[in-house]
């Protein structure tokens, strides 16, 4: 009997955004389910909501991973409620969880995931974004960012 | 489109047990996914190890909540592997997930676990363990904990 | 120029309680203060304010690592204010930060702090306390127990 | 008896730094003090230990708030150590702590304190540093960036 390990993409965006960036993360969160992959995410509203709704429509498995200290702050799209408490220093554990992470436009809390990620050697990709920290790599659609953080999953350690 | 959410119960105790142990938190964990729901622990050995291989026998998902900064110092039964980096303060975010806990036998981090868990309004349930905090109310085998610890969830807000 | 470090003690217990508990964590406030050493506790009311109300009558320093997200909640005896946002799982650090522990009286979060302590292999005294951890040593009075925490101190690695 | 809190000052930036970086931060530590304000920092090398070096040659009071699992790894110029086991997400209890920042040049941990600063709506000034996140306030030497993070600090809630 062996497990093998799924990859996880994290999806990191702002808890509000305008209708051109949730359906981004919408088709974000599509094709990380298409291509087999788990969605994990801050579990919240705007892109996390998108994104999430975007991989259960895809038939995938998501993750959210909650600053507050209950389930019923997440989007009805999370399949797993990891419950923190812990507000925004979460953003080390998504950034921790995730093998790879794909900003959608973003504020200050996705500068920090982005920058966490950065840290640990992940590779982070944006759509959208005017993140300007030294190592993001633009894409130009979801499904671009999707398959360039698949390959970037093979050069994990 | 409507996603129900499956009742987390956390499964706690040492990373170190002997072989009796080993065997009453395995059928824990087999319980627990043939009740139809989701494991949630330390995702390390022992008994930790013991309740995730029972639950995937029994055909359920594991989470485990890790104490270190990767997902290889994970037992080979964890599904979705969350990583903290946090060393035992991740023990309160395993008590904040889980609906509701057993504790089998157990030691330090065991009884913050449970005292977490108490704190926080949740049912408490021990196997094979002298623990002595207020509140944990004791079961006579495995089949028995996780019947109660269902009935429990009935009362959760 | 050298920096010698002076001995942090950790006072734990609960955010209510009576008024005999609270003199006696004054006490221990005084006594940490009177001989040399700096308080942590976890800087909110009952026990806590006591020891730290009677740290700055003998003229010591208070720490406080706070549970929410601003220092308006301290009691007003804390000098040094650690804002967390972690909620309880802030106890992790008040044992990792505390040289030694003093659990007066206490509760549920009072056990996990106690708990902690014991796994990091920290002396842990108690007064006035019914909590069942073995491993806890029971105290006479406030002067007994600051004086064994000093002198466990000196077996500290 | 009443106890005014002196302002934090948060002097945040990389643990490896070359000279003319570690003279600007030492030289930010000291003002910092000379104005009678207390300085926390993440409390291991490079910028954070020439501001503490600085800090305690002009006699002001020093907080490291330290990743790791011991006081050991924190520089000699720490006073109190506060000893968090949570890698990099200690980086938000940095940012909570502190009533304003300063980032002295700066990394990925320094853009992940900023954008955190920021979020929480507080002032954050940066010293010799090419960090680009809106909000961040350029400063032209140590004096200039502590004057200006004082005057800040009338404006906070």
């Amino acid at each position: 009997m062996k497990y093998v390990r799924r990859p996880i993409i994290g999806v990191i965006g702002s808890a509000q955004c305008n209708e051109e960036v949730y359906e981004i993360a919408r088709e974000v969160g599509r094709e990380v389910a298409r291509l087999g992959c788990i969605l994990v995410c801050g579990g919240l509203t705007g892109v996390m909501e998108a994104a999430s709704c975007g991989a259960k429509e895809a038939g995938g498995i998501t993750i959210g991973i909650l600053p507050g200290d209950s389930k019923t702050a997440a989007n009805p799209y999370i399949d797993i409620h990891i419950v923190t408490n812990m507000g925004f220093a979460r953003n080390a554990i998504i950034a921790l969880t995730a093998d790879v992470l794909i900003a959608v436009a973003g504020g200050y809390g996705t500068i920090s995931e982005a920058a966490f990620g950065l840290k640990l050697g992940k590779a982070v990709f944006a759509l959208h974004s005017d993140i300007k920290v030294k190592g993001i790599i633009k894409c130009d659609n979801p499904t671009d960012a999707v398959i360039r953080a698949l390959k970037a999953l093979d050069k994990l350690p």
